[in-house]
């Protein structure tokens, strides 16, 4: 198979390096930055360069921009699109994404599928690609409805040949609902958490929990801030949500209510110990 | 030297663990549990049952309690320690029990100092316990106004040599505060977080960030709910101070506010990359 990847970061990096990893399949790949593409050639990661004339050639296409831009790179290229091929993009918000590629792909010959590789990590750019990111990872995929089984099928079988540990089927909403509490409230929260004035005075005074409440703080702003504007409602809820669900707690200490502080505290150890099974 | 530990838990058998496995120092140790003294013997984590006997020949107690039990059988033992020993807690909170035992040692030939291991697990018990639990860790120590300055620098060498990485003097006022940020808050937002409806179907959806966000919400509800009540009004006022934080996330998603957003996420960033130089 022939592979396309549309921006080699360190999503569009760490699918190539995978893909090379895993299998014998060709991939092309292409970056604004010339020496993503360098750097990716050098490792081995891609074959050539993606083009306008090898474009046509790929069955597969990943695409692994941010996703206005992933939007706007998929509608200029809608008619170049092996017939029978698959588009996916990678993107952390997927209404934003299906909202405009499914009716544009309605009637083409190739097929476009939402599409979320479920790791990542505090740092951008191909330099920190790793062909192992997606051990143990989820990809995500979002089929427009109608899309026959047979394509389903043949989606699953290659994200699992080329390093993923399973695929998660879902609707966009249900995605976009779902991202908005495991990982984008995370980012909020980290990122709120090192505020304090007392953060900076932390050392010898933290361990494991501190680092691990506060890694992803070192985030992306720029992407992270059109992420959460393109699903600003359910990660607004989300927030509310957990803001109320702090204030039962700061309650609970204000009065000294030492069974409600209690109750509260077993219930999140019972609720965490059956996410665990 | 010869160590007693008193109470073979998580921390107080992974201090007798560490003990054996970086020095030849004889450990004598003590459980309401004959099963833990038991285990204990067994991996030759101490070489007897810490007795009313030889409790007089230790040159350094650790008493690895819940609070008000180490401040208990602290007060109940004061006339029997050693002359010139350390006698140390390995508690959460410092103010309680320094506020207690500060007076009570005022002339005592024995020396009382606060300590808190900078380490744990999700798990309770000597069957949990490690000998490199503190491996990377500080001993956070807080030693009572007008001790000297060679048995302060005694009990740094002592904790460097039997596993810590660092040694962190500070007073029960400054740890309490630190530790409510660090840690305290950090169980309570895990705590909080998997109180979402949305938590049982996180599988498939969730990377990196939900796992370290919520594993500490496998806390020990009774030892936790004792820590908090004990530093109600530091970790108040830290959980208060985290709800204002996100309130502005909570605006700038409210409002659409993108500069906001990015400004926050900058912010947040920016100040996590200084924790971590």
């Amino acid at each position: 198979m022939v592979f396309g990847i549309v921006g080699l970061g360190l999503i569009g990096g760490s699918l190539a390096r995978s893909i090379k990893f895993h299998s014998k399949h060709t991939v092309y790949g292409c970056d604004l930055k010339e020496t993503a593409i360098l750097q990716a050639k050098m490792v081995g990661a891609i074959d050539g360069e993606l083009t306008d004339e090898n474009l046509p050639d790929c069955d597969v296409v990943l695409v692994a921009l941010y996703p206005k831009d992933a939007v706007e790179w998929t509608l200029n290229h809608i008619d170049a699109f092996k017939p029978g091929s698959l588009v996916i993009d990678c993107c952390g918000v997927k209404r934003f994404v299906c909202d405009r590629l499914y009716p544009a792909f309605e009637g083409n010959p190739a097929v476009f599928m939402g599409g979320h590789p479920m790791a990542g990590r505090e740092r951008s750019g191909f330099t920190y690609a790793q062909d192992d990111l997606f051990e143990n990872a989820s990809m995500i995929l979002a089929p427009a409805p109608g899309t026959d089984i047979e394509t389903i099928r043949r989606a699953k079988e290659i994200f699992l040949s080329i390093g993923f540990a399973k695929v998660r089927f879902t609707t966009p909403q249900e995605h976009d609902e779902m991202i908005a509490f495991t990982s984008q409230l995370a980012h909020v929260v980290s990122s709120a958490y090192v505020k304090t004035p007392l953060a900076p005075k932390h050392k010898g005074f933290s361990a494991g929990s501190f680092r691990d409440m506060t890694r992803v703080a070192r985030l992306n702003e720029d992407m992270w801030t059109e992420l959460f504007l393109e699903n600003d409602d359910l990660l607004l809820s989300q927030t509310e949500a957990l803001i109320k669900n702090l204030q039962e707690y700061a309650d609970a200490l204000k009065t000294r209510d030492e069974e409600k502080l209690r109750f509260l505290l077993r219930e999140g150890r019972e609720i965490k110990e059956t996410l665990e099974e």
